[in-house]
């Protein structure tokens, strides 16, 4: 509920931690780093798993499960995968626990030690690929298109609800390929997806670009991402998409046969989105009176709540109710109808308020008398009383409304905050006034990519997709660039 | 393919395991006791999780996430968990690797040792309970009724695909209640869920019944239970729901104010089935020329296949197969056309019976003359020529009779293997002979289930819900009995 909730102008990252702990969103569990989801934040992101994985099996991808579990010898293969992946992470040594012999409750057993240490996987690159060996033998056994739906354990030692946490919920594609093109077209093909995912979903909107071989992932040749922005001007990576190469197919010795007969490594793509998705969500639309959720990812698009006193005033509320909850629900719309009498009315417009729900319906004895019905959007606020018998068509449309209108606000906000700076005195005062995506000339090299990032805690997003060429001076370095980039503070 | 595939009167253990791997189910991983779950495989586990969460939502339950990781500690909290569950199971003990300075690849951090062991979660009361202690005060807060979709891990040292592997994939339902009598009405009404599940989806007859002491889950006052029986005479526990009581609250030490005030423990249930119903399904229906599936199950549940030699009848034919698949889909029913021009109809033929496509669509030129086609059923091979203006109607109805049909085969089976036995040397002789269901005479204590058990590999797999009461001498020991249970050699 609202009560003692901390305004996003005070401290936005106590906003966000208390908006997710208070709308029951998720919290953190007894164990370090692990948050528990909770229903309806777990709801939300049924939401958006069943919407992406529609989308990926239209665009020909089925669905599998590789193990937990990865041998540590495995991340040793790919060169640049183990000194991305193989740091951070939990490590299972021994297969039994047992009695104390002392009386002390229960110990690992030293006798239960494993041969060779299995990690919790972080990503999934090293044991798929493996698999693909056997799976692969000639083009006809390509394209793999596979994706897993899976936890993964990056061990973190600072933790926050949904955008970093040791054990995460995310989605993982990993395709094979006869040919490298083939391979870039998946690649491009899935953040396609994610973006328009994105956008016509979260109604966040997204730059599609590429990483810098600095924040690329390790065994990529090339990483396509999209980067959103947040209300405090930082900026969130909500997806990437991976061009591998023939790297995990030379670590793991996948080859196929062409069709003229001759071996080659096979090409990979790897891809993936996570419950960080929520934290981007959360704090794309919410404000300083709780969550704010796009109507097409919302557990509950409606809720009507009944204003009365006496019984005989709730029943023939009832009635109404049940029957509009019944039609909107034959057009797909979720609908609660919410007639506790446990809680006052206003203490249920509060806490739907707060949990964000897109559109609320109030109808109490005067509104029966005359045939109205009023009507509040989460979005603006606004409020309306209008004719019953038009509320199922105008609450259909006000929920494309509201979707409509929480894109185009981010939008807005978005464009307002990407601006361009010219020389390295109004990057950092851009960086520590506005924050936002800051668009800027830079010379290419890692060395000032790196020294950028230790003055300012800034980083180069992405180059974006279809960027315009032109000449400049690196804003940092004054050494010649070809383009802008996009820098920013990031999650 | 069903090439050198092994009949199930040879070696039904090795028929099986065949079969998931021939059939694209199943494999083996790199990682001892890990599976793969294939794409074919894992669309059936997402058939089944679909229904089986919609009757979970149909009956209140909302999903949720816990972690993946318990301390250790937690397992001692409830004492009779903590032998069932804390003994052989995967131990992180560490939390990073680093490059081994003898220049011996990666290896563990001794510098990154956990404080606390954390166990990979064989199955989470323990955590969701220590949750639960934060979401409960009062009754207002009860029931909770919460579900979790997760991958749980049990170090086996002998496992089968599916049947029994290190990790594998399930759902567990985690409730909390105000009174012990609506926990057992929870426990009771999953196990239903379960029952009509396994029935009517499965094609699978179960018997409902209640464990004995001896096979209750580590922690309940009551194991729910239903048993299978599958074609080689050996049972198949498919789902289990168990009445917690209060043992987990108070280990945790959850309670709530009742609406008299007065505090008291929560009563808990928890219920979960797994991948294993997917060795079930195999094992009822299949036959020596592959796997069965039941249409409500099955991934594709109808393929057409075109048979041509001229490009110009492959056109003629496409046309049609299109237009069916169209109307077809239009039902709800999934149609796979196969027109590839790489494999031959035979090859196809053999290829889908193997996979246990419930109906098969051949169409050729000369039933584009007459105006016919082909339809062969799965699960008797009948085939039978109709004419194609009757075609969609057939197809939908003859879906519902390979459904009813599968599920009255298996309950005939299972109704024929389900024997009385009245002495113990009939009792071993059956065991040993056709082996299945035998029902018969126990004195109710466990020394005589454990010995029974020790001399002949049976146990009691469940005590019939309305057993009816008969009294009798215990097959075993001559000692009084009040009622029949049954007993079966298990998986």
């Amino acid at each position: 509920m609202a009560k003692d909730f901390i305004k996003r102008a005070d401290n936005y990252a106590e906003w966000y931690q208390q908006l997710v702990v208070k709308a029951d969103l998720a919290e953190h569990s007894a164990v370090r780093g692990c948050m528990v989801i909770k229903p309806y934040g777990y709801a939300i992101w049924e939401k958006m798993q069943q919407v992406l994985d529609k989308k990926f099996k239209d665009t020909g991808h089925v669905n599998a499960y590789f193990p937990l579990f990865i041998p540590k010898s495995f991340f040793s293969k790919e060169a640049n995968h183990v000194d991305g992946f193989a740091k951070e992470c939990a490590v299972v040594t021994h297969y039994r626990l047992k009695n104390d012999e002392n009386g002390k409750g229960i110990v690992v057993d030293p006798d239960a030690k494993l041969e060779e240490e299995l990690i919790v996987r972080p990503t999934s690159e090293t044991i798929i690929w493996n698999t693909y060996r056997n799976w692969i033998q000639s083009y006809r056994d390509l394209p793999i298109l596979v994706n897993q739906w899976a936890n993964v354990v990056r061990w973190e030692m600072r933790t926050r609800l949904f955008l970093r946490t040791a054990e995460f919920l995310w989605q993982e594609g990993h395709t094979a390929h006869a040919s490298a093109e083939e391979a870039i077209e998946e690649t491009e093909k899935m953040l396609d997806v994610y973006a328009d995912f994105a956008e016509n979903f979260m109604a966040v909107p997204v730059v599609k670009g590429i990483k810098t071989p600095n924040e690329r992932f390790a065994g990529a040749l090339e990483t396509y991402c999209i980067e959103a922005l947040m209300q405090d001007g930082k900026a969130l990576q909500a997806g990437t998409s991976h061009f591998l190469g023939q790297n995990f197919a030379k670590a793991f010795d996948v080859k196929f046969a062409a069709k003229d007969g001759k071996l080659d490594y096979v090409w990979a793509t790897s891809w993936g989105v996570s419950t960080r998705l929520m934290g981007a969500l959360i704090m794309s639309h919410s404000d300083d009176d709780g969550l704010v959720l796009p109507p097409k990812l919302a557990p509950i698009q409606v809720v009507i709540v009944p204003i009365f006193k006496k019984a005989e005033e709730l029943e023939l509320i009832n009635q109404k109710a049940f029957e509009w909850k019944d039609h909107l629900e034959k057009l797909g719309i979720s609908v609660k109808y919410d007639n506790r009498d446990n809680q006052t009315p206003g203490w249920k417009f509060a806490d739907y308020e707060f949990k964000g729900v897109p559109v609320r319906i109030a109808i109490g004895p005067r509104d029966m008398q005359n045939g109205t019905v009023e009507i509040a959007r989460r979005d603006t606020k606004e409020k309306k009383v209008i004719e019953q018998n038009t509320l199922v068509d105008y609450v259909k449309i006000l929920l494309e409304q509201i979707q409509t209108n929480l894109y185009n606000r981010a939008q807005e906000y978005r464009n307002n905050n990407l601006r361009e700076a010219n020389s390295w005195e109004e990057f950092k005062s851009l960086l520590d006034g506005p924050g936002g995506f800051i668009s800027a000339h830079w010379d290419g090299s890692s060395e000032t990519e790196q020294k950028i990032k230790e003055e300012t805690k800034a980083t180069i997003r992405c180059i974006p997709l279809n960027n315009k060429k032109e000449d400049g001076k690196c804003v940092y370095s004054g050494n010649p660039s070809a383009q802008r980039v996009l820098f920013a503070r990031a999650y």
